[in-house]
């Protein structure tokens, strides 16, 4: 009963910090993305298409999660925007208070959009509300079409799904459809997008989506 | 720094419970893998192509760890094995206790393997011990060859790799020896298999290895 106890303070204070986030970022005027999928689903090679199109038409910032390195944030510094590495050092998922500490790094001044890339984790993410606008899960065709019914809390918790990796279906067993209705049985709200990191395909249709919900 | 003990307690607890299954497997003569992997990465896949070429030959069991659904259980089922399904209800790896509770639902009379499949993630089952002799990770060719580094303490714990998907190599930008170089710089001592669970490549060798291992 300890550790439930617990892990319900963890949650509260969570919680707590990520409403305080939320209204910073409300007054920044900021829109801001949680970034959730499994590790190697495409959350880096997604975010630098979507940097490649609009870094010239809007203001973006990044604060990327890992376990352990930092080779994300070096593969989105080149698009010369402003990233912050967070580094969990074993942790499985960013919390509230990571993204605080983050903020502290970052002007917003001219932030129009802040994509948090979180740590690559079906499982733990999708209790730690960091204090989002909208939250996307990836998933990749390689990756099997059960995966929303076997990891359903993180389907559940977002508005968005972005099927990756779309390029490779011709090679594998997986079914589109399969992947869309699971997903939908556990969040028939989802908002689902199709596409392909590697070729480009699908990717200006997520762009326009996002810029469309740029607040200022 | 309660939240530092609690979770000292917890892995100590686990600890202490996994030396008793080590104890309880050794007595009755099974080897023990538990295998490791990112959600999609292959694991049940590859089990069912071990049973297919193993099951007539040794008598295996398999315990297999979800969040949610008894999918991957249904799915090993039809090799007429023993099979036992632990559901975690949202909890993000597999622990001893659990592995201790499933162990009074085989029956070991007749077992030489057992299989125990871990909740797709590659942060936290690393630090929780089952028991296990041999700890096998999985990675798949369509993750990226930077996987070993940014996840590295599960890399790091295991005794072997299986490298997956090798049959879609030709359509990734992934490089087979980027993944295995920087797999030995986490853990030099990696013992490391590549597969296809789709075409059944390099199972056989696989198959030959697993059962080299058994004790009886």
């Amino acid at each position: 009963m300890q550790i439930i106890e617990v892990e319900r303070k963890i949650l509260a204070k969570n919680d707590e910090i990520a409403q305080e986030n939320r209204r910073f970022f409300e007054k920044e005027g900021v829109y801001v993305y949680n970034l959730l999928s499994s590790p190697g689903a495409g959350k880096t090679s997604i975010l630098e298409r979507i940097l490649e199109r609009l870094k010239d038409k809007v203001n973006i910032g990044v604060m990327v999660g890992d376990v352990q390195t930092a080779n994300d944030a070096e593969r989105l510094d080149k698009y010369n925007i402003q990233v912050v590495q967070i580094i969990t050092n074993g942790g499985c998922h960013l919390n509230s208070m990571m993204i605080k500490n983050g903020i502290g790094k970052v002007n917003f001044n001219n932030i129009d959009i802040l994509f948090i890339e979180n740590v690559g984790n079906l499982v733990c993410p999708s209790n730690f509300d960091l204090g989002e606008n909208c939250r996307i899960v990836i998933t990749s065709t390689t990756e099997g079409d059960d995966k929303p019914l076997k990891y359903a809390p993180i389907f559940y918790s977002a508005n968005v799904l972005i099927i990756n990796k779309i390029d490779l279906l011709p090679y594998l067993p997986a079914n589109m459809n399969e992947i869309k209705n699971n997903s939908l049985k556990i969040n028939p709200k989802l908002k689902i997008f199709e596409v392909s990191a590697l070729n480009g395909n699908g990717i200006d249709g997520l762009c326009n989506w996002i810029i469309g919900n740029i607040k200022r």
